[in-house]
């Protein structure tokens, strides 16, 4: 068995673990969870059996011997295993086995403590996923805190210093901004609904297949968190959730989701699996998606094309204006939670996340103080202290998953955004397409430029080589300014 | 790792398979079915590898030694380990996975031979798993002949000639009865549809969740052909389809899977995986679910408590009588598919598949003959051939996914349903309850003859222990007598 075949035999595991997930969170029956989380463990215990075991090893260590770089994805696809394969023999499988359970226990304790706002129901099990980080961070080794080692599992090649002094001056033009666009945000109305679930569903399907998503090899079904999943190298999934009250709540998380999809989607299928099959970083995914939902999703451009279908779609848009409709997908609030943040606010969200995951991982705080320091932190930045945990600390089921380091990629993502976007469109053709609405010469720009390059390029060197220069924030603020602070 | 984790552990591996396969069936995208094949090839190589394992031969023989009888279910859980591990360790595990690809290559290719009814597609395939029944059946052995040893793998305990003597005297009572349960039957007519699928769905809800199935530790969903599948101790799917001109359609397909489920559900779930946890057989699994569809649903007790809520449900019943209603649902045709037969007519489908596996595994037949071999038979039986392959030897998923040796369970199932029917309900409680359609006490009785035993006795001696005699045909006749041709 070769190598890579070892490495593909691993996503087959991995793969078959995500199918898992994906039936656990649309399908699952209520009764059913303690065996599902069996399932899971075993699986991400055998993946890992796999990936440190001493065949694999060897072939490894075979292959970089052999390899002349005649064949540059090859000797790319070298590298990344190699950096893969030297973080997860650091990993006892035991102890893979065992996150995986208190994942699993976590996840159920989060989503009760969140039905009751009760910190405490959750507090017991971050202490313990807190505890496996810095097991893990201890384990792996890190040059300057033990964030900069979880940090490195979603974003390779960045440190943890780096994105606090990335943060730092994004809330130096933040804190002005959306001060400003709430300040000056319209009043907005949508008329009332009930806008009714299958229509909605309808609506976001012509949407999705519109801008490029592939239904002959995804699909999108509904849960209490929208994701994106992949499980299989032509099977991507889609998830997103309803309100009746506004149909635009979906509609987003479609788009959003489905430019993760077409991410995945955009991947070389044969090499599934392999670093050159395989997405880059997070920061990079979710460049994707924020690109597909906010510089496309709720442009005026988009919807000169797409609101009369809207329209078609839910009788009371009619006589509505657009003028109004835009003002209402465009508006900025300073809102509690931050799947609900528009973008002149959401980057103040995932600071303050980053701010406390440090202090808990350098044990500035303990697990006891979250609640508390949270609401001090969104003070600071949002002028009000939430209504309770459920609306605070509690919200967001990162890191009940154990997906801490996780959430600075989000900002990342908007900034990759905004600079994608940015550079696509100065070319010609792809800027006059995108003025009228049609996507496919920049779909095909990103498929050419992010896609097909999977993960043989680092994320910085990825975006130099598409945009002309590494990832900066000019594109985005001056995005925020031009929607948000522009007269009106 | 003791034997019985051994076990648990293949249990876990198998049932992660049919989250996979439950998905293929219901969700998985048109485009995705290759590397779906691959995932589950590769899990049954896995489950196979470790069920085959020197470690595990070792531990079995281990706790043989070790046995002294004092714990029956122990004892029976060894000897049916004993009686799986010898018939495993004669497959090589390449074998496995190889027929687990040519099954999922044979799947899709009897889709499309149906769909075009043109059995030359699906014909190179069913060659191929024919050739996989006979290397199997001859690394397995037989006494008599090789369709023996596929028997065994889902009726364990029986033999071909003992079907074939049994078939041979049911069809001699079959072949007058269902001739004459046509030819009296009356005309049935229903008020017609739609009947809608969302209508359909809640009733199908209401009634299996009245008669016993557990919605906490089950779900429903569509396919194409309905069927029922256990995806972990207490996790157990059902699926149906839809007609909106008959909802009784999906409602017996329901009733029918969710006799399986309950079964399932009923098994002790500590003991997943292990015999005392498992089915015993199709032919008792297949009893459960006929029962509930057949004697319980087809029956005019069980319509004078719901045909008022299906009402409610389909205003186009308000004012159809009950009578009229029932002999739509028990009306006797000769029709070319199976499962769209009645219950006087359905075992002469099975006894003709029996006939024609047999002559295949026998080498009396080539697959080239089956489609004109199927055809006389049918004709023999039924009076008229059909129309095409794809309502004749096409017409039924089994084959295509190596299932050879299956049908013969389906009328198995049929009597001793009838048979377990009668001595439940001739206790005077349950006789009692039955007929007010209160149906816990009848469920409680199988939970408590058939359900808790698991595999621990073998099929007949289960009948015997819960019936007081072996399974017989004389209480199918009886029932197939007194429904179909009684006077009316």
């Amino acid at each position: 068995m070769t190598l890579f075949d070892r490495v593909r035999e691993i996503a087959l595991v991995s793969s078959t673990g995500h199918i898992l997930s994906w039936d656990q969170e649309t399908y699952l029956p209520s009764g059913s969870a303690d065996y599902r989380s069996a399932q899971l463990s075993y699986l991400a215990a055998h993946a890992h059996k796999l990936a440190t075991s001493e065949d694999f090893l060897k072939a490894l260590e075979a292959d970089e011997e052999a390899d002349d770089g005649s064949d540059p994805v090859r000797t790319a696809n070298l590298r990344e295993i190699r950096r893969e394969s030297d973080r997860s023999v650091k990993i006892p499988t035991d102890l893979v086995a065992r996150e995986s359970t208190a994942q699993s226990a976590g996840h159920h304790a989060w989503i009760a403590a969140r039905k009751a706002s009760d910190f405490s129901i959750f507090a017991p099990h971050l202490e313990t996923l807190v505890g496996f980080a810095l097991e893990k961070a201890n384990l792996w080794g890190f040059a300057g805190e033990p964030y900069d080692a979880l940090l490195e599992g979603f974003e390779r090649g960045t440190s943890t210093a780096a994105i606090a002094q990335l943060f730092d001056a994004l809330r130096k033009d933040l804190a002005p901004l959306s001060s400003q666009a709430v300040a000056k945000s319209p009043p907005s109305e949508l008329p009332p609904g009930p806008y009714p679930v299958a229509t909605q569903q309808s609506f976001n399907a012509i949407v999705a297949a519109e801008i490029g998503f592939d239904f002959e090899t995804g699909r999108i079904d509904t849960t209490a968190h929208p994701f994106c999943t992949t499980l299989g190298p032509r099977d991507v999934r889609l998830t997103t959730r309803y309100m009746e009250s506004d149909f635009t709540s979906s509609l987003f998380g479609v788009m959003h989701e489905a430019g993760h999809g077409m991410y995945e989607q955009g991947l070389p299928a044969a090499d599934f699996g392999l670093p050159s099959g395989s997405a880059v970083s997070l920061g990079i995914h979710e460049s994707q998606s924020r690109l597909w939902e906010n510089q496309v999703g709720r442009s005026p451009e988009f919807w000169e094309k797409f609101y009369p279908m809207a329209q078609g779609h839910f009788p009371q848009l009619k006589g509505f204006p657009l003028e109004k409709f835009l003002r209402h997908i465009q508006r900025a609030e300073f809102s509690p939670i931050r799947v609900e943040a528009d973008e002149a606010t959401y980057d103040l969200h995932i600071v303050l996340r980053f701010r406390i995951e440090r202090m808990l991982l350098n044990r500035e705080i303990s697990v006891a103080q979250v609640p508390a320091t949270w609401n001090d932190l969104f003070r600071e930045s949002f002028g009000f202290a939430p209504e309770d945990d459920a609306h605070g600390c509690l919200q967001d089921i990162h890191w009940s998953m154990g997906g801490i380091g996780y959430f600075p990629t989000y900002t990342l993502g908007n900034i990759n955004a905004a600079q994608l976007f940015k550079a696509a469109t100065a070319i010609p053709e792809i800027g006059a397409a995108t003025a009228k609405a049609d996507y496919a010469p920049l779909l095909t720009w990103l498929r050419e430029n992010i896609h097909r390059h999977g993960g043989t390029l680092d994320p910085t060197a990825l975006m130099e080589q598409a945009t002309g220069r590494p990832p900066a924030t000019d594109d985005y603020l001056q995005h925020l300014k031009s929607r948000y602070l522009r007269s009106s």
